[in-house]
């Protein structure tokens, strides 16, 4: 048996969140509905012309590694804080979710990352990171037991922005598999994937990566294509089981074997659209760490969404369990 | 012409605000509804035990210098914070909201203070304040300018708790008589009025305060009696204005002429009381600032409050000065 149902790695961030109008985005060259990599200078004038914002721990895995704790899941996650008073929420939250957290944090500089996310009116978020200590992540930091104890390591594709954090997942991919376990992603942004497009086919193609989690935008994205039905047929050849979330069309999952549709949970308003493809990794892993069906993984996954952009900020102050269980899935 | 309608100064306190239990305030001695006072140690041993959280600013007056900036009005606070991150937070949200913010930050220790928020299942938030920075808020922090150029100097009884803001608030209320404006005080919790009921009554019966903001346990404290009748005859007696809310029985504006019952406004379901007297004194004092009546400065207070009570923090997140037009008030 396992000890955890999914090991999450990713840029451990503390979210900063504030509203703004869709010409804030424009005057202030923040590109809509993405994840914009900032440097400290940046940052600093950003934040000088954001709002009042609210704080909460976030990051992509990590955000993850929250939700399928929130369903009552075993999880762990590997991620690089500073020793500062970010640092200290983000150690905090993370844990006090019930989620395993004990990467070394650093002992000066640079800080805990954050991401400036803003949230237009229509509930979009576009988000403004600037990595910080999540640089200093590396193989150093897998911790081996960890990985072979989970039954699914899952990293964002936003570790190939920050320098060697690469060269963590490789190592974890090794661990993985020679133990038996699977090892999943989520291709993160479309940017991202533009970005490392050949590393990304690569880690699907050489068999790095079992499970592939990609919304539409990046599925184009990775394939170069605009049509939805050439991405969804690449993504079945090149992964063992391929996950796409279409926001209010649902999601799609595709093995060599089946193409399974899965419904949207309706959601009357959407408040931040900040984490919901987290969560529905979160409950979609949940439900395979559990031997559920893919409708059921995929019905857990919209389920977790759902409720994440009917708040703000990707961690749930609701409890996902009792969510699930009225929901009749758990 | 007055610079400022209101003038606020308080703790200088970030919220970190999570969900409980009943339960968990038993075990954990926390007493229900109050502002609870802890030190370092203490700290450290909620903090471990508390769940997920967020993080907003927050503090009695700065949610109050907050809440009048958001209907449109003009504030400024004085409030003492450490150059450290979650200084950096506070100083960024009040300034954001464009509340006139300088009072100098310490340099090293105690760290800017905190406020381990739980929230009930009802609604109802229990605090737990470390002072930290706060502590060192004094006469020296008082800027002569901002007090002369405020109609309103508004302070928080929790003031009393640091050794030396007194002597603060005592330089303020000189200044602002001197300069023909007014001095109004919130008498912040009932606990806060036992430790310090002899020193509010007498800064209410030497003039030094001209307005007071109490909800009823705080006023029934103040007189150490269980009629409200009394109660508000005492404060009628006591002070020029006095303002009491009632919670979902509306609020009570009290003069020596006259008595004004001011209807609440309905609200759903209350997802987190933090911050509900605060918004109340923001949108009275914006009201009074502006030569509203009586009626209308309670009413204006009542749609802060209820906005507040909708949503996590103490913070809006939504426009006051919409929302007043869309009720009709502005």
């Amino acid at each position: 048996m396992s000890d955890y149902d999914v090991l999450c790695i990713g840029n451990a961030i503390v979210d900063i969140i504030a509203r703004c109008d869709e010409a804030f985005l424009v005057e202030n060259d923040i590109i809509r509905g993405a994840m914009n990599l900032i440097d400290e200078e940046r940052a600093t004038f950003l934040y000088d012309n954001m709002g009042p914002a609210v704080e909460t721990s976030g990051g992509s895995a990590g955000n993850t590694a929250a939700g399928v704790a929130g369903f009552g899941g075993s999880a762990a996650f590997f991620g690089k804080v500073c020793n500062d008073q970010l640092g200290d929420i983000y150690r905090h939250d993370i844990r006090a979710q019930g989620v395993a957290f004990d990467t070394r944090p650093l002992e000066n500089r640079p800080p805990t990352a954050r991401s400036m996310i803003f949230v237009t009116p229509d509930g979009e978020r576009s988000m403004n990171t600037y990595l910080g200590a999540c640089v200093e992540l590396g193989p150093e930091d897998v911790e081996e037991e960890k990985v072979k104890a989970a039954k699914i390591s899952y990293f964002e594709g936003y570790l190939w922005d920050p320098p060697r954090a690469k060269e963590a997942i490789r190592k974890t991919a090794e661990i993985a598999h020679a133990a038996g376990q699977q090892m999943a992603m989520t291709l993160s942004d479309s940017f991202c994937v533009d970005r490392y497009r050949g590393e990304f086919l690569d880690l699907m193609r050489s068999g790095t990566v079992d499970i592939v989690f990609a919304n539409e935008h990046e599925l184009l994205s990775l394939y170069q294509t605009s049509s939805f039905d050439e991405g969804l047929a690449a993504i079945r050849a090149d992964c063992r089981l391929g996950v796409v979330t279409r926001s209010e069309h649902g999601s799609i999952v595709a093995t060599r074997e089946e193409t399974v549709a899965v419904n949207p949970v309706q959601v009357d308003d959407i408040v931040d659209s900040t984490g919901a493809g987290d969560l529905y990794a979160a409950g979609f892993l949940f439900g395979l760490a559990h031997g559920r069906s893919l409708t059921d993984c995929g019905r857990l996954g919209s389920l977790a969404a759902s409720k994440v952009i009917e708040q703000i900020g990707p961690r749930l102050q609701t409890s996902l369990k009792e969510a699930a269980v009225q929901a009749g899935l758990l």
